[in-house]
């Protein structure tokens, strides 16, 4: 059909069975400032009870943003929040006076340290879903977790909307778990305490997403978000099995030229880079990239010439801040890192990782979500999505921590199946997952290994074996395979047993 | 309902109204090379008659992708594609051959010179259809063009899929209009010439949206693909209209610290760039970033500390991509700079641009697609997406080209609606946009302007006004506003007239 559209032009609508709009006039458009307080911008954004606001943890256990926002919450009347975080620390303890409250009657994500004690013992309505950082990646991405509100805390934004975690007082390294959350959430708010001139640079958000930007005076503690200086352990024990981790690579033919490894920022994960750091140079080894977190330790090797690229979602210490504010070099969000919807993961070309464990089975089955009372105490992290991506997935752990046996007969929750665990290295000896013939046959006569059960037999000795948990009918969790699959479920912990 | 899973684990899937799947198992993910020729990834894309297939157009008149792309499907049997590239150029002659064959029947993108000229005179199944930067962005993002085959064409990238457009001999800049295709298209294929070590750096497009890596022998011509090096232009009359768009600028209160303006390449583009670089020194004035295309002059500008930021989507000559490749600095994709459906585009800062026309009229309506004669040989580019995000859009322009006038009566494509438009600035005068009352004011005193008609008179007087096209009723293409509006129609071109 012709008509006469806005532009005074006679134009066809119709091709075929497509229908198109005619022209119905232009505007100018332009540029509003979207800097406000975050109360407004909650506001503006039409929150209202029952809706799920969601957080990025990149600024840990110096993090202001949450309780900030919670209060704000607190304060315009609203109640019956789902929250969407990624994790939670210590400095979240307010959280447990806003679920007592009622302004906080879900939780969907990590509730590490005292939320997760009191939401053991205190069901909320909806049992707490936990997932692995990827797994949550593809929860918000497929609508499984819907966010109204996205709130991504930043250490300097500009105010469009551009953000970043690399500069500014409360730098935290690249914003990288909240991509996600800027596409799919129906409004997004960026949190700062430092506006800088437009355009911010770099900018892991950007403008597109953002509608509102709100200022506060402190989105956090620097002291308490990056470390000043990471400390390899002195503890003989642990270095005996991270050096062990690293034996155990090296007989799997693992320390090639092209290597690809994990690097994380826990005690013994840390000693075994700094020994894989050796390692490299006796053989004369060029790694071909270093994913994970990054650290002093890595951007050594990297200055080493033992590591051609340096891949990293998450930034830990100071001195490492000071290198990616020169030089920004492969920042992989955690869609990049993880996503188990996608085409290709950067997880996907792991070597090796070295991971930890709260409990260990002897069907390689691991904890690392509930202490053995049954506590929700841990998130999952990466732990799922490393150790199902890398061809050599090491879990490292005591036999036995005080009296109880960390090696067991069945772990108390299980967060990643025996199915992707390779090696279980103790301070006591190394088991293999029989499943993995061929890594067997690649060690045999290099690495002495015993049979879990031998491992998990030490332990009761030691320990006099197991206490069963005090545990009640309530769910209070359930544990997500990063496929959206329930891969267990954690029970309340009854009071009196504590 | 209590389930036992595939972790041995009695778990619950239902919760209130929520029902989950239990664990059905964990396997260990791992990595394959994506690395194939372009016939087989087509192939195992499963290409068949009448899919979508699109493009970037950024190796410009040195890409050898679209046409090695239509070779391959032509040998594969396969017809009726839709073509849904950003642009074609001359190099892209022989995509006639490919529509007289059947291979190609629908076209939804810019097709300059050559493939315009044919279309103009032999309608399409369906008439082309003609977007913006930022329009085809929203489209490919909303699905109102929805690609089944995304061939995106890059100077280096690894055998995951990640890749660039930054480092290799064809080397073209950031790849920046493919994302949304690499996102929204149900296949990638990434075809390279160069494969490097795996992670690529940097890396504009990531594995997780790539199916396949297909290698060439060469994707490009290098020396087609940039420009060695840039010239201004020497000729008086278009240095003259340079130099008054930077005076309109200046009347209009624009060259003041924190300024943004668009580059181009163009030639009167460029030459208002040198102009504005001598007026930044003259006013000691410090502008907060350019947008658009990177050029020596932008670089130089930048280098004298009188630009802070550079925004770029595209890079047009030899010295610029030496630049990058030192320092990527703040690439800008094209949802970034102009997807009008965001929160935010880097557009709207604009403060100032300058575009040309091959005719504009007495209502300040602007034409780029078709020339008088009616033969649809430009595409909309940015036009749309920077008039309308501009606070002064000035349009340059002779009067007249030899014989034909170009400011008239009535344009006979609108590519850009007067609405948005706010200054003619001609060989022959200037003439502001009645509309802009702000703008009218602020320059009364300094710059000499007259009523547009004064400017059509001229060029009627000078040429004996203009002829006629001679148009078919069919419609061979549709201009649409960046919204998916149909602002104009373009008729078929009768040959005898030609």
């Amino acid at each position: 059909m012709l008509v006469r559209n806005a532009a005074g032009r006679q134009v066809e609508t119709t091709f075929g069975e497509v229908t198109m709009k005619p022209f119905s006039g232009a505007r100018k458009y332009g540029f509003d400032s979207k800097l406000t307080t975050l109360e407004k911008a909650l506001k503006h954004c039409g929150l209202k009870n029952g809706m799920t606001v969601s957080f990025h943890h990149q600024l840990r256990n110096g993090d202001f943003v949450v309780n900030q926002t919670l209060a704000a919450i607190k304060e315009l009347g609203v109640k019956d929040i789902r929250l969407a975080q990624t994790a939670l620390f210590t400095v979240h303890q307010p959280v447990i006076e806003y679920i007592k409250e009622g302004v906080v009657s879900r939780i969907e994500g990590s509730l590490n340290d005292s939320v997760g004690d009191y939401v053991s013992k205190h069901p909320l309505n909806s049992p707490v879903i936990l997932r692995s950082h990827g797994g949550r990646w593809a929860a918000v991405k497929t609508g499984e977790l819907a966010v109204d509100i996205a709130i991504i805390a930043a250490s300097a934004a500009d105010e469009h909307g551009n953000c970043t975690g690399v500069v500014g007082d409360s730098a935290f390294g690249p914003i990288s778990y909240s991509q996600v959350d800027a596409m799919k959430a129906a409004h997004v708010i960026v949190v700062t305490d430092t506006i800088v001139e437009y355009p911010c640079q770099p900018q892991e958000i950007q403008e597109r997403h953002v509608d509102y930007v709100a200022q506060v005076d402190q989105i956090g503690d620097p002291k308490m978000i990056v470390t000043g200086s990471l400390k390899i352990t002195d503890d003989a024990e642990k270095l005996n099995i991270a050096r062990q981790c690293v034996d155990l690579m090296d007989a799997a033919g693992l320390i090639e030229n092209g290597m690809v490894f994990q690097s994380g920022a826990g005690g013994i994960s840390l000693a075994a880079v700094k020994y894989l750091a050796e390692r490299l140079e006796e053989k004369n080894v060029v790694a071909s990239c270093a994913t994970g977190g990054l650290t002093k330790f890595i951007i050594d090797i990297y200055r080493a010439g033992r590591v051609k690229k340096i891949y990293y979602s998450q930034v830990f210490d100071t001195e490492s801040i000071q290198f990616i504010q020169h030089d920004l070099g492969l920042p992989a969000d955690i869609g990049h890192y993880a996503d188990p919807t996608s085409k290709g993961r950067t997880a996907d070309s792991l070597d090796a990782v070295v991971l930890g464990a709260t409990e260990v089975d002897v069907d390689f089955n691991v904890n690392v979500n509930t202490h053995s009372d049954g506590r929700l105490l841990h998130g999952i992290g990466g732990h799922q999505d490393t150790a199902a991506a890398s061809y050599l997935t090491i879990i490292t752990t005591p036999i036995f921590r005080k009296t109880n046996p960390i090696v067991r007969e069945s772990v108390t929750t299980i967060t990643t199946p025996g199915a992707v665990v390779d090696a279980i290295v103790t301070n006591r000896g190394i088991a293999i997952n029989p499943l993995r013939k061929d890594l067997l046959k690649k060690i045999a006569g290099s690495i002495d290994f015993v049979p879990i059960e031998t491992l998990k037999d030490m332990a009761y000795e030691a320990t006099g074996g197991p206490a069963s948990p005090n545990l009640g009918d309530d769910i209070i969790g359930i544990i997500k395979w990063f496929d959206g699959t329930v891969l267990d479920i954690v029970r309340r912990v009854q009071e009196d047993n504590i």
